[in-house]
């Protein structure tokens, strides 16, 4: 069985940490956190620890912490040539310290605290300097997602950037919706099953066969009406910015 | 049993049209197409005219037809005192000529021709100038869905406002991550797990407390690698005035 070291105690690690327990299939041996009290509902508090000295050994130390930290952190590690790879969608390989074999772990999926995913359907993301190291890290990643995809830094970071439209852009669209609802007096419920069809679409078409509303059509009465009728400036101008990107999109 | 007359032959009209017919609840004794042909493949040929004179009676005639052409159809009905809605999110209820009982009937979906939808998960927004019309209208309403929501003309253009932000944009958020990946290299499936958690997760958490990524937690540098990173100018212009939104939004 494969032997693993979580590092850190964000949303991603305690993701994870769940993850490999729940698979019965790695030993997860340990994690470090500055305050191992932050995992104690996760893990016995005999498997956490705040000092890099104490770290067990592993086939595979995975470093979840925030992408600033990735270097220090990995600068501190108190040994050599073991496999450490970090789970950012936007740091390098290369800002691990090559005292060690590196790679890259990248879950593909947006995790908040409160809220459970299944992680046999997550993307999952993977880099190294070597071959076998490659080998390895597959091996892990199937252990919890049968996804897995060979990306190099530049097209993670392109994918991290897609993600953002997708996800975080795409939760912002939906909040101005709850604002528009709100301020109308309309439950923000009555949106969700288009919501929900919006993101199914593009099981079966692609995103520019699923494009309709007045942008697409070009319906210029419409749109005219309806930022007459918004009267929020930055609603305003962001119905401008994607209509016009819209119907630049369809010529 | 109550009797319909559907109007029109786009998208709308032939969803409904299916949606009546399969409920089996409701009698669809006629369609009014233009081109009679364009619903042969949904309708017998006896059931369908091009000639408003030759309308049979109804309880309910719904004009589906495009938001610039309802006065001017509703004119040129040859009856009066008949119960006459459009599907329309964004035109009023006047628009429709008031020799008739007027009223809304507006399925809250985006529809596509190549893509079927399941009524039954659909909003339908209703409106009449009657308490009796109303009563009407749901009582054909909940023939194909149990979503029915009393929607004043103010309030419907608002919710199709809201819609064009988390259906048409959203989309169009979706079409640019499908660049960006074809750009790269990467396959847009990729993506798609991330696009259905993010719809998924409004149903547990409000848009703001699912909101994650480099904006919403205001780290700059990813911020700034990702500008650095976006060549296209539309693409950098939205990124920009998405990352302000969600910034202001969090204070």
């Amino acid at each position: 069985m494969l032997k693993v070291v979580i590092i850190g105690s964000g949303n991603v690690a305690q993701h994870l940490i769940r993850a490999f327990q729940n698979s019965g299939k790695a030993l997860l041996v340990q994690a470090y956190a500055r305050t191992p009290e932050t995992l104690y509902h996760l893990l016995d508090k005999d498997k956490v620890t705040d000092n890099y000295n104490d770290l067990a050994e592993a086939d595979i130390y995975i470093l979840s912490v925030s992408d600033d930290a990735i270097t220090a952190v990995s600068e501190q590690l108190p040994f050599k040539n073991g496999l450490v790879v970090h789970t950012s969608g936007s740091a390098s390989l290369q800002n691990i310290d090559n005292k060690n074999r590196r790679g890259v772990f990248y879950p593909l999926q947006t995790f908040s605290k409160n809220k459970e995913v299944d992680f046999s359907t997550i993307p999952i993301c993977l880099e190294s300097d070597t071959e076998s190291d490659y080998k390895l890290l597959e091996e892990l990643a199937k252990i919890i997602s049968p996804l897995t995809y060979s990306i190099d830094s530049r097209q993670r970071q392109a994918l991290h950037i897609a993600a953002v439209f997708v996800n975080n852009f795409t939760n912002h669209l939906y909040s101005i919706g709850n604002d528009i609802c709100k301020e109308n007096n309309i439950q923000f419920g009555i949106l969700k099953p288009l919501i929900k069809e919006t993101a199914d679409k593009i099981n079966s078409l692609t995103p520019i066969e699923a494009q309709t509303g007045p942008a697409r059509r070009k319906d210029t009465s419409t749109i005219e009406r309806h930022l007459d009728f918004i009267k929020d400036d930055n609603q305003k101008a962001i119905y401008t910015l994607l209509t016009q990107s819209i119907q630049a999109q369809n010529g």
